[in-house]
């Protein structure tokens, strides 16, 4: 039986395109389980619909939204207030409205350093390479500085992103105390010196997921020894190439990016709510839309 | 498990005090029912947010919302077309969103002839008298009127309604073959001998309900005869003091206004799903509500 009712609050995803979204079923699944009268769709929001996505949830007195590619830097200007988080990061992935002010939040990097310590792995004090500075790898690098890594080099292609790896590195030497270096994701000597003397990689690059699917930034299982903890953002598929081979070099940690998507997802679900999300419903949930995926396949 | 996931489509209510509405129980059951992607929700929305509302139906790809007060005539500047309903009617209840496209619909007075249908009792060649000319004695006038009804005679207080009432008998006078004629509710003898010579009377003013719950427009049950059908269009409470007395009076077909309520909504999600609306699934939710309601008090 359904639970909505007159009374239930509207959240929405506003991105493009996002109908396949995990986070729909996900946040219903944690209100479901709270018997909280919310409900979270998701919206296709092209950049050239953002203003009247943003005016939408005043109207309508949605509590929030989600925000992902390509509003994340674009929503800025619409908001009243910003977030540390977003300010530093210069992108948004939560709105929280009350009563038609609206702030902005990135949860991303959150997501990651909650996910990682839950797996035991504190950044406090760490050495990480980050390869990409985009919508993943600016909140990782950011809130994993923040939260007191010790080092942080951020591997680009001299791309688009290559500024934006520069600028990120800029804000965490002048508001953190992590030390932050940019290279070019070209030098390959550099590349592997750093992954040889770091603690955590994480590839935010997007690389390994399709239509990249066949495809990692590293392909020698030589470069990796066994402690260093990889982390790749993506997560469909649920084992990227990377990780197969991370693997294969018998690294023992190695994670792909569900945890942190989840944990980004329960980062939000507080700021609207004020609950904690309950991560075990939201698991199994993501878990029984898996096998159903797979009797389908 | 909710349902919703990143492909549900919104639909809906836009009205003011709205949130109480039983639509959304309704249209959500349904939905369930019959395994369709959709999800219902109650917007307060008042007409100074109305023109945002819309923009919002255009903006989320809404498939369309109900409309109710104040927004009945409001809206129709704001949609691309009206329906014959909406343009005979001045009002809409119903807007169908076709990329982008609004039209307009009036379901309220479908809901009423199919309700009474469905009852026994097809107005064609019928004598009725309605009292009241608001948002639900306009159409239920109308649409009888368009379906063969032979006779209206609407009673209404000589108050801001009253226009609304001469419009109303002028269209039917002019557009269908039903004669219309209006009175002032204060001409009581009037009001009696319509009522002696009618076969229907529908009370369509909301008198019975809250804060009018122990009032009638008619106190003696010797106006009635046993084979008059009296329709109140209230559906809360259940039972109006004009049901009680004019089932003390021995009438045999007393109705409120639930199966109306519900037809209406079944009228809209046709337009919107282009599927027939399992009323018994409907009808069993709404008592489910009703005991749960009971419980509470």
């Amino acid at each position: 039986m359904s639970n909505i009712d007159g009374h239930t609050i509207l959240i929405g995803l506003m991105a493009y395109p996002i109908r396949h979204s995990m986070s729909p079923t996900m946040h219903n699944a944690a209100f479901e389980k709270l018997n909280l009268n919310y409900a979270y769709l998701a919206f296709d929001i092209d950049s050239d619909r953002l203003a009247a996505g943003v005016n939408a949830i005043r109207t309508l007195d949605m509590r929030g939204i989600n925000v992902s590619m390509p509003n994340k830097q674009k929503i800025i200007p619409y908001l009243d207030h910003l977030d540390i988080s977003a300010e530093l990061n210069q992108a948004v992935n939560t709105v929280v409205n009350d009563h038609g002010v609206l702030t902005g939040y990135t949860t991303d990097g959150i997501g990651f350093v909650t996910d990682l310590r839950k797996k035991g792995h504190d950044v406090k004090g760490k050495r990480m390479v980050v390869t990409g500075a985009g919508g993943a790898g600016t909140p990782i690098a950011i809130q994993s500085a923040i939260d007191g890594l010790a080092e942080v080099k951020i591997f680009n292609n001299a791309d688009g992103h290559f500024a934006n790896a520069q600028r990120n590195a800029k804000i965490i030497n002048e508001r953190t105390d992590c030390k932050a270096q940019v290279y070019d994701l070209a030098d390959q000597d550099a590349f592997k010196q750093a992954i040889a003397e770091a603690d955590i990689y994480c590839d935010a690059t997007g690389v390994g997921m399709k239509p990249l699917e066949n495809e990692s930034l590293i392909n020698d299982p030589s470069w990796f020894k066994p402690d260093l903890v990889v982390f790749d953002t993506v997560y469909s598929p649920r084992e990227t190439k990377l990780m197969r081979i991370a693997k294969q070099a018998g690294v023992k940690h190695v994670y792909n990016g569900l945890g942190m998507m989840i944990e980004q997802g329960a980062a939000s679900f507080k700021l609207w709510t004020g609950q904690d999300m309950p991560i075990d419903v939201v698991e199994q949930q993501i878990a029984a839309k898996d096998a159903h995926a797979n009797e389908n396949n």
